[in-house]
């Protein structure tokens, strides 16, 4: 539909409409609140603002409660009737990976949830059984506080493709892109860096807290590194490329363990952090 | 009109159309011969092997003359009446320059019609005046011979250009970017580097023959390098970055009065060459 | 005096040269009995193995005790009079320094006993007071545990350097260069990148502990990185160089509030690890 | 023997060892005119500019005639009794060179000799047989008037070797390196590119014209790419590295067919400009 066409449904079509997106209550009512909106990009940035602004850890975690373990798939069938269609699409690569990853991905969802309280949340459009895999693991090693923030992002993902989905002025809305976006390019082989691990890491009192885990796609790129309409504040953050397991799947040597680039961010203006990567140098740069 | 509207205009219908895209009475009647087109991406690659392989030198200099000169707005009142509205529009930054240099770019034009016996021909959209002037001064350096196959490539993108204004399958065609595409990033600045002139040459039996001349636009990009559709053969290239200027535009001092980049081109997979360039050191890598 | 007429020494004149290059009796004590040295490499290797395996912490801090404090000109008349000449050469750059710049040495000097209960100990030939400045701040923020082990590195780099100077064979032994060395070059400006501060890290049980801290000289290297004939033990390493502060003090912006370089080490080999800087972009590499 | 020693000799005397050297009678008795010398640096600039400036093409053809042929072992046991020992020294590699290496190698030997009427004059110290048969071969692509100007550059640093084992002063001078260096680092092996052929052009009305031709030694470097006490004019000059070759010897593909650096002399500063390497990416840079 359009966003004339959702502007005017009544409180009831649109509150069924948002529970296929998000089903916390907060975030709904809010929304409703702020019908009509003006733009899809009004909606975009209220979505952002409600979800880290108004509503509260409770809210955040009922928005979890909505979702079907990732790669469980006998859970797809009978949870959440009304969101099953997206969520299996959504998670749709996990059928091609092999049985050990998928052995490996449910233990790592069981620790998850014991470690966490709640079921792990992450945007899986688009990434395969063995890249969820890499991410889970990387964030088992957060704190619970630092997760919640984690995790909070990867709904927010979830959130703004399903309304992209709902209405077609968000689809079609192409400056929402990332905020910080990066760039593997392996200058050895003149090809992309692809299936590589990306922190991005954020500078609070003096420690490094996690924002966001992604894992590079064919083109060596992940495009929703940051949830649309999500800026960052002001300050230094910190990309770190897990290299070494790049190398290692590759059966090949590298200088670099990891490479990190620690930048500084000052305005809302889209930050490219591209890496060139061979296995004895390396070089960034601000891109555009 | 679509392309299926196109393919069922008639015969004269068509030529009036196709008139309005590119003169050349050669081109025409092939492209004629050859509907209806299955498809735009097969129209795009028609309208190359027609005018690259069955045209000859009276057909292409045939197609120049449909042109007003570049930056004589009074030939543009007078002059093929029915390409008027367009061609005002793709030279509209024209009017934006200052009174030297529309004079130098006067002159700059007699020059060439006197060398080389026909008008200047370039695809003028999104240009200034002084990037045009920037591009006729390098290519009044061409001999006669290298010369014609620059205006040939020229006539093309307007062509190109033209056909996508007239049929939207074909302007919705993404797939036709240039074959090789560069960038340049200032690396001292953090922005792109904007209004260099970049010349990409072929070696031909051991000499350099040129390509085309292009100038960087805001993004630090040169979109239509090369003409949709238009595919180098196997062989040896190179991409020469006019440093020197874009550095004395800066009164900044520079290292290297050129940056010249040789690459290998083995098939018709897409070839980008960025530079990230700063005044005493420069990258270059395989992107894509 | 030769390699040869040291080997020649009676013991006590050994002890007396000994004394002049560190005051440790453990250190002086086990390089008596080693006497005579066949090589000067051995005779450096040895002191290196002596003043890391044989030596305990209170023989380390015997050994700072016999230096005066840097900075501190009126203290340096009085004690430790076999030292004296050598002391006060190594810390000649002082006066050169401005009188604020004095002060704060001073003061941090005072902070350093204070938190770490001996006296601050620098490689200081050719350092200027800003640069021991850095270097000293860089320090006051290490674990007593992580300082203990930098000042004896820097106390191992002096002994070294006196033992250089007290026999003709070790000063001209050019094989004993620092296992890691770096090199800045500041593409911006052409010329190398003088008076950063670099911290070399090592990874230990997933920690960084701090190794040393050095200030790059006016050809963008720091010679004594680490102290000759000291070889890192196999396993993960980190050059951090502190490039705020580089830009900060030439009141230009830049991207990178530091560029931290992590790297594996895996045998005694040595290691370039250079660094291509400007203000949006840089590349590292293994050098050689 | 010393420089003072060397000053003392009588006009006969100096002549004899002047002639080990250098057989060219305009640039013996040049330098005879100016003992006694300073110093070694005098020696060694009075060297070049007696060569470039006071002496004519008969002159360095003279000095040509003085040498064995490069790889014809017969020839040097006849000729020129006085050169033979350091002659032999200088060419000792050749022995280990495969025979087909050899064979080519006095093949172009006697090419060269066709084409340009004299013997192939090189700076064979360190070079192998192969090494020098890359640069015969690039060097048989010249013009004469070109060639003769490289030969002379080769004689030169033969000149300034040969003085330097006659004259400890001279040997010891480590100022007078090339003033232009350059370093090839293969950044996806780590190491030194080793075995490069590099072309050094100089920019002269608009044509490139060849001044040297050399191969990377082990360390990935070229120590006399110019000789010593030979400073270019203020220009522009290029190097030209052979990246098709070291890839094809690595049977490894390669998207930079040549890598060619265009650079601004502006005085008589040493000029380091380095090349790190990689199959589909490269950096460049002033270096230090």
């Amino acid at each position: 539909m359009t966003l004339n066409e959702f502007n005017k449904l009544t409180k009831q079509e649109a509150i069924a409409e948002l529970e296929k997106c998000c089903v916390s209550k907060c975030w709904i009512q809010h929304m409703i609140e702020n019908m009509p909106f003006a733009s899809s990009n009004e909606l975009t940035l209220k979505t952002a603002d409600i979800w880290y602004h108004q509503c509260r850890e409770l809210d955040w975690q009922a928005a979890f409660e909505g979702h079907p373990k990732i790669g469980d798939i006998t859970s797809l069938k009978e949870k959440f009737a009304n969101t099953k269609n997206w969520a299996t699409n959504e998670q749709s690569k996990v059928t091609d990976a092999d049985e050990n990853v998928l052995k490996a991905l449910a233990k790592a969802n069981d620790d998850y949830l014991n470690k966490f309280g709640y079921i792990f949340i992450v945007s899986a459009s688009g990434k395969s059984a063995k890249e969820m895999l890499s991410i889970i693991n990387a964030r088992l090693d957060n704190t619970k506080e630092d997760e919640l923030h984690v995790a909070m992002g990867e709904q927010h993902k979830i959130t703004v493709i399903r309304l992209a989905k709902l209405i077609d002025d968000v689809k079609s809305n192409a400056d929402l892109r990332s905020h910080i976006t990066t760039h593997v390019l392996d200058t050895t082989t003149g090809i992309p860096g692809k299936g590589m691990q990306i922190n991005l890491n954020g500078l609070t009192d003096n420690i490094w807290k996690p924002i966001t885990v992604g894992v590079t796609n064919n083109d060596g790129r992940i495009a929703d590194l940051l949830p649309p309409g999500k800026n960052l504040e002001a300050g230094t953050y910190q990309l770190v490329f897990n290299t070494a397991n790049y190398y290692k799947e590759q059966q090949q040597d590298g200088f670099y363990p990891e490479v990190s680039i620690q930048f500084i961010v000052t305005d809302h203006d889209h930050y490219h952090v591209p890496l060139l990567l061979n296995p004895y140098g390396y070089t960034t740069y601000r891109g555009s």
